[in-house]
């Protein structure tokens, strides 16, 4: 966005908020119906950003021209963490971000969109759509007189940028490292202390050595961050959120207002939308680690068995708390959550899983081309 | 389906036989755009057939009552495996079943469904999304005046149901195998017969000894047929069809008439039905095998690692067989599926298949709970 950009768009904040302020009912003119969609991303940012942005222009295509979207990139009509708030007090119509941005209006908005150790991305729509995630969502998100639907989904994420290796679970001992949410609560338990920093904090607090490590996303967001810069040693696999579910918030007055069609194609939109993110993060991916790898000398590394099986002791103590700690809501969400867990992973362990491990050794394709 | 309402249904398929004959244009009827589904699954068939159904609803809720849509299983308007026809000369509009049931018309149309070692769901969606197949998919089916996109999936398959142990590659040698498509291809290179049959003749064909085994889906549609009452092996994973892209198809020319936004709903409700079926399969399989294994006695194995390295290396000769007798776009089409293929392999492996692989062990939550 150059300034000139910068002082338009300005402008139209300064409108859209009066508007908020003074409008109870959705505004409309000319018969359009007009809604703001805040976000918690730096404007543009590939994946999540973009997400966002193309959910909108989806929505006003299905629509045939009679709802407008008009999108703000964090800090834009609100900061950047506060989507939930302008949701709840009609400031927007829709907020697009991670739930457990949350937590501290209710804990269990953390387990919607991700756990440590938990479910991958297919596993977590299977359980939204079709194990009665979405009811306990529900349930969970009317007290605040939201709908949280699932709308994007960052799929595994790095595990962390190191400027140093870690071979095993003592090397956590003493170590700052920016991992939000319960992930952070994680390597907590390996003696690490988890730093909250804005992502675009990360790098400068890695440069600094005010930080020891770091995760955000991905490759894809990763490289444009710089993070090759300060740290040389980028792990895997991202146990901490294996994977991350976006999530489109509505106000629940504002949406039920809408005829049940508009309903419907929000709803469908933010379904599209959240496979539509996974894959396109996959494929990018895949391909950005290549640039890294080979461009920039970054290492690729595993956790190892013993740090992984620290970890994932240390996840589950970190389940175990937050349902001993919590009431009987987030004790049902870890019942459901759970249990959908349970089978989606004795299908995928047979089936999908072993078939990728198969693939790994390549038998077919390169002995072919 | 009871008797009567086979036959009241038998009345209107005559009936819209009869308008389909008639009619150039699509249907009107008060404002109303009435469209014909056929598909080529059994009436209600869970995962595919139900996926079929459900993808009509949602785009008639999502037009607001502008559109009709009028769904006709195998059989009731057109054969099982017509439905390319249909579509083509405007029998119907739209058909939903799987590309490979069409090589007769291209050969290329097998790789859009499914690769023996190729792609899982995630992949395929991410290379017609993101990586460039559709525009390739687009471009084949134009020759035949359709549009494809994919709209289901039925995730990794069952290998197969067997009566006997399979332990080495020497164990396929004569064995009569229902396996269609590139699949098929495969296990003929280790010495069996592939044998096509549709779905509801399997049964009967290893009860009485025609077949020796035998692939449909996986276990939600596979319990009912009753596979595990004549064969009680089931096979994974299933690497002649890694992901199955349940497409649909539509007249190009009736599709290109509608308006800009029914166009862009009929596309979300695709997307959308893509993720929803893999994601209840993947749940619905999980429980189903836990129905199979402890109820009826099947026996779940893993195709061994000799084995696998045999089928694999038969896969690669297949894709390379492909290559080298296709035409110019079938090559094209190759090179991008299987670049697509390595970017989103490397990701994978590093990520979310170390992931699964490092929760195999599960470490976390059993110890918790």
């Amino acid at each position: 966005m150059n300034r000139r950009d910068f002082l338009t768009r300005g402008a139209l904040v300064g409108a859209a908020g009066a508007s908020a302020a003074t409008l109870a009912a959705p505004a409309i003119a000319s018969g359009i119906i007009e809604w703001r969609m805040v976000h918690s991303w730096p404007k543009g940012l590939p994946g999540v950003g973009v997400g966002a942005e193309r959910l909108a222009r989806r929505i006003e295509k299905m629509s045939g021209g009679r709802m407008r979207i008009n999108v703000f990139a964090a800090g834009e009509l609100v900061p950047a963490l506060r989507c939930m708030d302008a949701v709840m007090d009609g400031t927007a119509e829709m907020g697009h971000d991670a739930s457990f941005y949350h937590v501290g209006k209710h804990p269990a908005l953390a387990i919607f969109f991700a756990v440590p150790f938990g479910m991958v991305a297919d596993e977590q729509a299977a359980w939204l759509l079709h194990g009665g995630g979405q009811a306990l969502w529900d349930e969970l998100s009317d007290r605040f007189g939201i709908i949280s639907l699932p709308a994007g989904q960052t799929a595994a994420q790095t595990f962390g940028w190191f400027r140093n290796p870690i071979e095993s679970p003592e090397d956590f001992r003493g170590l700052r490292i920016r991992m939000p949410g319960l992930g952070g609560e994680m390597v907590q338990k390996l003696g690490a202390s988890a730093v909250l920093l804005a992502g675009g904090e990360i790098f400068s607090a890695l440069q600094s050595g005010a930080i020891d490590a770091g995760e955000f996303i991905g490759p894809v967001n990763d490289l444009p961050m710089g993070f090759h810069q300060v740290a040389r040693y980028a792990y895997g696999p991202g146990v901490q959120e294996p994977g991350g579910a976006v999530q489109l918030m509505l106000n629940k007055g504002r949406f039920q207002e809408l005829p049940d069609d508009l309903q419907e194609i929000i709803r469908a939109a933010c379904h599209a939308g959240h496979e539509d993110m996974k894959v396109e993060y996959d494929l990018h991916s895949g391909k950005t680690m290549e640039v890294l790898r080979l461009e920039h000398g970054v290492q690729f590394r595993r956790l190892s068995r013993e740090t992984l099986e620290a970890l994932g002791a240390a996840a589950g103590e970190v389940v175990r708390e937050s349902y001993d700690s919590g009431d009987a809501l987030t004790r049902r969400i870890w019942d459901s959550y759970l249990a959908s867990r349970e089978n989606t992973k004795r299908w995928l362990r047979f089936n999908e899983q072993a078939f990728l491990n198969a693939r790994v050794l390549d038998f077919a394709f390169p002995a072919a081309f």
